[in-house]
């Protein structure tokens, strides 16, 4: 199964994907944690330390490694549990596998279009267990869709905060994830604080679109100044995050081996 | 005086460049206001109802006018207050211009790097009187640092909330300005709660690089479902940026004709 986590700046795409990445590890054996965002934390949401994230390889840098392998074809699979040469573009901790599309550049250097192009490579090569998971935490806004990064997840998942732009952004979303032809686009309502602001995202999307809702958290504030991990482990989330990801198992029809 | 507002997606950016678009609009000549986020909501953020906003053409529709008008040449100046040809890629709003950079595109279409080239272009040919400010409000993220789309703007103003993963943004952002040649980058703390807030992002910047800080109101939750320039009229925003944008113009050096 392969989910990839969209939204506005700021509504909290790191936290859910690093939620969801504990949440199917747990009950899942090997769960890629894919980081798209070249401005990236996902390391620091599942609790890799800052160095240790920055000595992984970009998966970019892979690309001549699977031309060789495919032999100079264009059709190669990608096993990275069994294929000792890519071990260092993969972190892994545990049965969660961290990979990271691109490093950050100089200013005035070139755009992120190759990374990009190369991330929708590696989703479709990548061989997958019936029981694995891939997650990609996108980048914040709307380029990776125009670009197609995404195309082929079985479920995009758009989050939205209680603010009528982080709701503009995933209608756009959805709009975009329909021309890339991902079937199931569907929303997960972050940062409520109150049943109205709930209703408020209900009734924004049609009927079955949000999977659940996550709790605002006053002490997330205080935890901010400290690592993204921290922030993570001081709020429950793994607790509610359960029944969303059960939620997308079953929408998605996959319930791994089980 | 050229100005471009960056920082991690969820800031504030919008909001900081709306208030700072109308701090300058009381007391200069113009302003042009531009929208350089394709996933855009800056032109609710200064009250254009969003069906004005989708009128109005993406300014990199205005090349062929400006290839025609430079007679073929690499030299070229604009001044839409002058030139009527443009006013289709301008909406007038009292003394503020407002521009788009882009449209929203379909999904898998193609990456935005020909309107993040060709806003650069715009926004050094822009004839500007010694009165006048631009304000560009960038993605968020720092493709649009690797990419060079606010290359030759006096100031970068980089904002920042109490998060360590927004001011980690913020050092990647400092450093890739310089990478641009762009002398003065400053940060604006936003949505500050406490002292401790304030004390945390202060010593995270060397001194005199925060030109001041904006408080966290507890409507904004209650506003935000509401069109984005509601939140702003609700917090008594404007007040507490006249003081920065003060600051910014003796940081560059430009008081208008003041």
């Amino acid at each position: 199964m392969k989910l990839a986590i969209s939204g506005k700046g700021g509504v909290g795409k790191t936290t859910i994907a690093s939620a969801l990445i504990k949440a199917f590890a747990q009950r899942r054996s090997t769960v890629y944690a894919i980081d798209a965002d070249p401005d990236a934390c996902l390391a620091a949401g599942i609790g890799i330390a800052d160095e240790e994230a920055r000595k992984i390889k970009p998966v970019v840098e892979m690309r001549d490694l699977i031309r060789s392998k495919s032999g100079g074809g264009t059709f190669y699979v990608l096993n990275p549990k069994l294929d000792d040469a890519v071990d260092e573009y993969c972190y892994k901790q545990g049965n969660i596998l961290f990979l990271r599309m691109g490093d950050v550049k100089k200013g005035g250097s070139e755009c992120y279009c190759r990374e990009n192009t190369f991330l929708n490579a590696l989703l479709s090569s990548l061989l997958l267990d019936k029981d694995d998971v891939v997650i990609m935490d996108m980048g914040a806004g709307i380029e990776h869709l125009t670009r197609g990064t995404a195309r082929g997840v079985d479920m995009m998942l758009v989050v939205v905060e209680p603010s009528k732009n982080s709701i503009n952004t995933a209608l756009r979303v959805q709009q975009m994830a329909g021309d890339l032809g991902i079937e199931k686009v569907k929303v997960i309502g972050n940062k409520i604080g109150s049943a109205k602001q709930k209703e408020f995202i209900e009734k924004s999307f049609p009927d079955g679109d949000v999977l659940g809702f996550i709790p605002f958290n006053d002490s997330l504030w205080i935890n901010a100044m400290e690592s993204q991990d921290t922030v993570e482990s001081g709020r429950d989330l793994l607790g509610q995050i359960g029944e969303v990801s059960k939620m997308i198992e079953k929408e998605v029809g996959d319930s791994g081996q089980g």
